[in-house]
C-alpha cells in the first residue's frame, strides 16, 4: 500500500516509502479539463465559487498520482477585501486598480477577518477535505507580504519594483504599517485555512529575490517572522517559498517555516549544506518538463540525489507548472519520481 | 591631480587614489540631453550615426566626474548583419522580426566581419578615443552568447525563456551551432573594438540568472569560455556581468574575464570571499539611487566596505540605471564614492 501521507510524512523528516511529489500551479491552463472551465468562468470567479474551485483543485489529483493538492486560488484574494480591488487583464497579469502609493492609501487598507470576507476559500478547503480523507493531503496557501506588496504598489507585476522600493526606501514607516497590515492579514488567513481543514500551508514570497540580503532583513524578515512565528504553533507544516533566493536562504529559514521551497537555480546539495536539518521543498527547473524523456529523467534523478541529504525531501518544480507544458510530461515525471526516489527519511 | 586612469588601475588591482565609479546605462534616458537627442532619432539611428553615438557617450562624461566612458551602443547589434533584423517597439524592448527556432534559422545566420558589417562601432570608438585621451578611459561591450541568443529565440525579451530552454533541451546539437556562431561574432566583435581603441570590455550576459549550475556548466560555459579565453590575450581588462549569478559566480570566472560584475543580491563581502584575488565591479542596487540622501550613503559606503577585500573594486551599480532616476542623485552617488571610496588597491 502506497503511503498515502508521504507528503506530510516528508515535510516533519519522517520515513516516506518513496519521495513524495506536488507541483506549484498542478491546476491550470496546462491541462485541458481546466482551460475548459476557463472556457466558461472568469479566473475570479473559479476562484470565488467554491464548487468550481474545488473542481479545479481536484483536476490534477484525478489525472496524476501527486501527493498532495493544492488549494485553487490566487494569492491577490485578500486584496479585494482589503479595500483594493484588481483583476486579471487578458494575457498580462493582475491589474490592481487603484495602486497603493500614499499613506492616505497605506491607512485606508483594511485588516480585514478572512472568515467572513473571504469565506469562499474556507468552504472551499471544507469540502476539498471531504473529497480528499485519506488520500491525498491538501494544502492551503498565501502570498507573503512583499510579494503582495509589490503588487499593490505597482499595480500589477514588475521587473524593477522601482515603485515598491521607492516607498521602502523613502518613506520606512509607510512601509512598515503596509507590511505589518499585510502580515496581519496573511497570518489570520492562514490560521483560518488551517482551521479550515488546510493539512499543510506554502507562504508564496515569490518576487522576494529582487531584494538584496541586507534590505530583506531591514524591510521584510520580521513581517514574515510575524506570520511563521505564529504558525508554528498550528502543527501543520509551513512550506516557506520564493524564488531567485540564492542569497536569502538562510535569512528566510530564520523567519520561520518548517520547509524552505528552493528554485532551481541552488544546487539541492548545496541547500541541504546550507540550512543543516530543514526539510526542503523543490527544484527542477519548470522548463525541463519540456524536454525529452532520457534528459527529463536524468534531471529528475539529479535532484533526488541533492535533496537525500535532508531529513525530508518534497520534490516539486523551482516555480509553477508553465501553460504550454505537456500534460504527458507531468505525468512521466511524477512516475519518474516515485520510481527513482527515495525510501527512508 | 586625480588619476585619470583610476577604472584601468582598479581593473588591474594596481594602487588608485579613491574608488573609481561608472554606471551600467549611464548615458540613457534619465539624462534630459538623451532625450532630447531620442525625440529626433531612433535608438537605431543613434546607435548607428557615429557622430550621434559619439556625443552620446559623451553626455554622461560632461555631466558627471564618471571614471570610464562607455560606448553607446545595444547588444543586439550584431544581429541585423548575422540575418536577424530587429527593431525597437514603443515602451516594449526589441522585438525580432523572424524568430531563430528551426535548423534552417540556425544555419541561415551569418558569421560576420564587424570591421564590415558594424564598422560604425569602430568609428565611433575611434572618435572617442581621440575626444577622451587622457582623460576618460573608454569601454567597448558586447551581449553573451546565451543572452544574445535568449533574444533570438524568444523573439523578444521572456520572463521564462522557454522557447530558448526548449531549443537547449530538445536540440542540444543545434543549441551549439547557435551559441557557436554568437561565442565567435561576439568575439570578433569585441576583438575589434579593442583593435579600434577600446581600453577595456564588458561581456553582458544579463539573462544568464535563469540557468541552473549544471545548466549553465553544460550549455553555456563552454562558449563564454572560447570568447573571453582568446580576449585574455589582448592586454586589455575584460568585464565579466550577468544578474541573478549567486549560484553562477565561480562557473562565470573558470569561463574568464579579469573581472567579476556582481548584481545587487550578493553582499560584496561574499563576493570577495567566493572568488578570491579577483577584482570585482558592482553592485549598488539601481533603485537605490532614488533613495534620500542619507540612505543613499549608508548603502554606498557599505558596497565600498564590502569591495575592499577584493584585489581591485569598481563601484558601478548592479543592473543598468533606470529611466526615472533623477541625474542629481547620479552625480550625488559619484561624489560620495570618491569621498568615501578606498585608496590603496
Amino acid at each position: 500500500m502506497p503511503m498515502w501521507d508521504r507528503f506530510l510524512r516528508a515535510c516533519w523528516g519522517q520515513p516516506v516509502d518513496t519521495t513524495p511529489v506536488w507541483f506549484m500551479r498542478q491546476a491550470g491552463r496546462y491541462m485541458p479539463e481546466y482551460r475548459a472551465l476557463r472556457a466558461k468562468h472568469s479566473m475570479l470567479e473559479l476562484c470565488r465559487t467554491p464548487e468550481l474551485a474545488v473542481e479545479v483543485t481536484l483536476q490534477p489529483v484525478r489525472a496524476f498520482e501527486v501527493d498532495a493538492a493544492i488549494l485553487f486560488a490566487d494569492i491577490l484574494l485578500p486584496l479585494e477585501p482589503m479595500g483594493a480591488p484588481f483583476d486579471f487583464a487578458a494575457g498580462e497579469g493582475p491589474v490592481i486598480h487603484n495602486p497603493v502609493r500614499t499613506a492616505e492609501d497605506v491607512h485606508a487598507l483594511r485588516l480585514i477577518e478572512p472568515e467572513e470576507s473571504l469565506g469562499y476559500v474556507m468552504q472551499a478547503i471544507g469540502v476539498l477535505r471531504r473529497e480528499l480523507e485519506g488520500r491525498t493531503p491538501l494544502i492551503g496557501f498565501a502570498g507573503a507580504p512583499f510579494t503582495l506588496a509589490s503588487y499593490l504598489v505597482e499595480g500589477g507585476k514588475s521587473t524593477s519594483f522601482l515603485e515598491t522600493k521607492r516607498l521602502m526606501y523613502n518613506a520606512p514607516e509607510l512601509w512598515g504599517e503596509l507590511m505589518g497590515k499585510l502580515a496581519e492579514v496573511v497570518r489570520r488567513f492562514l490560521r483560518a485555512q488551517i482551521a479550515a481543514g488546510a493539512q499543510a500551508v506554502q507562504l508564496f514570497d515569490s518576487w522576494i529575490g529582487a531584494l538584496s540580503p541586507s534590505d530583506y532583513v531591514t524591510y521584510v524578515q520580521p513581517h514574515v517572522h510575524h506570520i511563521l512565528r505564529d504558525l508554528a504553533e498550528t502543527g501543520v507544516p509551513v512550506i516557506h517559498f520564493g524564488t531567485g533566493t540564492a542569497t536569502l536562504l538562510e535569512l528566510q529559514r530564520d523567519a520561520g517555516g518548517t520547509v524552505m521551497g528552493i528554485d532551481w537555480r541552488v544546487p539541492l546539495e548545496q541547500a541541504v549544506q546550507r540550512l543543516p536539518g530543514i526539510p526542503l521543498q523543490g527544484n527542477l527547473d519548470p522548463t525541463m518538463l519540456m524536454a525529452p524523456r532520457p534528459l527529463l529523467e536524468t534531471a529528475i534523478s539529479q535532484v533526488l540525489r541533492g535533496g537525500q541529504g535532508a531529513p525530508g525531501h518534497v520534490f516539486n518544480v523551482g516555480h509553477g507548472i508553465l501553460q504550454q507544458t505537456d500534460p504527458k510530461q507531468v505525468a512521466l515525471a511524477i512516475e519518474t519520481v516515485h520510481r527513482l526516489g527515495v525510501r527512508g527519511s
